[in-house]
């Protein structure tokens, strides 16, 4: 058998038509001899629709019933793309999570998939049938149903993917792929054709967010390719998977970058472990995520700390960071929304010296500052000013001749 | 463990005021010292809206995709009831049919409730929960899903309570109780308070459609009395049970009437079984149902067969009668819309003589002309002319002192 997972966003399954458009494209991969499972998200705009209708009852809704009412959204996608599917001809069933058997542990709202019972796919796969699974849910051993957080469908589709033996996880979306840099940016960005997984791990985390982490990490440790493609056209995406040999040409794989950023420095406090730990605790406490950090030594026992959160909760860490200037004795703390970060990637970085350097001279020639730099095998991240970021993707995008 | 099961349908689901609604009437009932077992239907229109998602998709949609998506609705309305309960302070869990074990047989749309798995239920109880399950649903033995049709909701709160012999079964709905007569004809009909399951049955299929018969059934054979009662206030409804010692006092409980009907009559043909057979074969193979049916003898081998049917299956029927009528060389075929049905209903009538005979009298003096006349132990239905009706129910309600 030639399994292919099939995975059908939100926007993909938002009307009538959208659904039927699906259904085609289902049959079309069904014909050309695949045998194909469909994973499927809730209707655009249904989850908040429902946790609206939870949030006019009580502010706090229970974990487990806010994933009971979620859980519909899915099973109402599920029914209508088999409909859809079997008025085009060709043998459809839909299953809930529960009906599977999509084994989650526990945690309400973040559930984990554990186990997957694969006997009722496989049977109606033989039955030459069309097999659409609801995504985002699992079910717990006590038939409790449970949700994977937001974008778990993606993950919902690697895990069945991965279960099944699939060939390949197809992953349709409003994008075609992932490009070289934003094309709104870069006009002559093109689109990557592979990139491996810890690559696209990387560009996800730095601004191209198309899949959800969980499901490029599952799949990485499973070695399950993802193909990500449009659901608008039939041309072929990008394709994330493991590292080969020819791939390691591409020293650099793209720019990426996000200008939803803020900087906090906390200047001139004393050089102690215990000062730092306070600083971070204090922080992630308060559910306030921090990106990039860097440490300056101004003299043998003083440092200055930076780092960046999301422009949304700026306000909330640079209050905390006041109280913490005060608590540590600082010179000062001072803020600004005024930065973005410029990424570039590329498992080739790993094998090549001389990459570094080559962005800082790329980004020097083009005179723009650079306020904080962090590194890993495969990143270079380099926070700069807003006004500067575009020119600044242009010029690197162009120096690395991507 | 004085069980009670309340079962609230989609009107008091309708929005989130309702559903705050009926939160505190099972709280009150909770606190009252019941352990309490909530069953309720999807919110008011949510079926219709689901139905026709299903229809933009294919005109036919298969029956068990259909189930899929319309057990979605009664999901919704579980969840925020136990959302809304929980906000109350008292501690509330909500149960798919699949979850609890709901076990039908497989007719998808109209599936039959075979057996119910307490387990879960008794475990919440016994931990001091009220317990919210979803009406109309159910669930095969390999977890496919499947609904009972409408009004299922209702069976589904008897069968619930039959299973945890419950004390009673109340049933919150729009009116306050069965009453005498409808009290838009008879201004001063009242309240039943009490009514056999028979006499229910009765009012049920003459009219008085205020519970689903299936639900009627079921409590009848169980023992299992109900409560109608209205979801708008806390006075006392109807109760539906068994016969009682002094329950026979009553002769007649009450008038019930239809105007929805239309009446066809096939005059003069052979008095042959085969005839009748034939007739009655054609028109319920056209999915059409009849009630009123009447055989008058013309002479020793002619006879007229006369029925009614509903206003809105009376052009088909009409049509299927003109064809039948040529091929059984009826003298004529006629039909006309202008006929209602009016019932006087009561287990009392069983042992009480004359009671037929007071009707027609009391008919003859209010000038109605009987078109038709059919007879069960407990239950008097006369078919008359449309404009008549009215002041049919009126003598009747006051001749026989209701």
């Amino acid at each position: 058998m030639s399994i292919i997972v099939q995975k059908y966003g939100g926007t993909s399954m938002a009307n009538s038509d959208c659904v039927k458009n699906v259904a085609e494209k289902v049959v079309r991969s069904k014909r050309g001899g695949h045998d194909v499972v469909v994973v499927v998200s809730a209707p655009a705009g249904m989850t908040d629709h429902l946790v609206n209708r939870a949030k006019e009852i009580t502010d706090k809704p229970s974990g487990r019933e806010l994933d009971m009412i979620l859980a519909t959204g899915e099973q109402i996608s599920i029914s209508l793309l088999a409909m859809a599917i079997k008025a085009l001809g060709e043998e459809a069933i839909s299953f809930t999570s529960a009906q599977v058997g999509i084994f989650t542990d526990e945690n309400h709202n973040k559930a984990k998939i554990e186990t997957i019972d694969t006997t009722k796919i496989i049977k109606a796969l033989t039955e030459g049938k069309v097999v659409i699974i609801a995504g985002f849910q699992g079910v717990t051993k006590d038939l409790e149903i449970t949700t994977l957080g937001r974008g778990g469908s993606d993950t919902s589709a690697v895990a069945i993917g991965v279960a099944l033996k699939a060939d390949e996880v197809e992953i349709y979306t409003d994008v075609d792929g992932i490009y070289t840099a934003d094309p709104r940016v870069v006009p002559n960005a093109h689109k990557i054709h592979r990139i491996t997984f810890d690559e696209m791990l990387e560009m996800a985390g730095s601004g191209a967010k198309v899949l959800h982490l969980r499901s490029v990490e599952l799949a990485a440790k499973n070695h399950m390719p993802i193909h990500l493609r449009s659901s608008f056209n039939d041309e072929m995406g990008t394709y994330v998977m493991d590292e080969e040999e020819n791939m390691e040409q591409a020293l650099v794989r793209g720019v990426a970058h996000t200008t939803n950023n803020a900087k906090i420095t906390i200047a001139n406090i004393e050089n102690k472990p215990q000062n730092i730990a306070t600083i971070f605790k204090t922080i992630s406490d308060a559910n306030v995520n921090v990106d990039v950090i860097t440490q300056n030594v101004v003299d043998q026992n003083r440092i200055t700390i930076s780092f960046t959160v999301a422009e949304e909760e700026y306000d909330r860490a640079l209050r905390l960071s006041n109280d913490l200037g005060k608590q540590l004795h600082a010179e000062a703390v001072y803020g600004t929304e005024d930065v973005a970060k410029v990424c570039i990637i590329g498992v080739g970085m790993k094998t090549t010296p001389g990459v570094a350097s080559r962005l800082f001279q790329c980004l020097a020639d083009q005179g723009v500052h650079i306020e904080m730099v962090s590194t890993s095998d495969i990143n270079i991240t380099c926070v700069v000013s807003k006004v500067d970021y575009a020119k600044a993707v242009l010029a690197i995008h162009q120096a690395f001749e991507l």
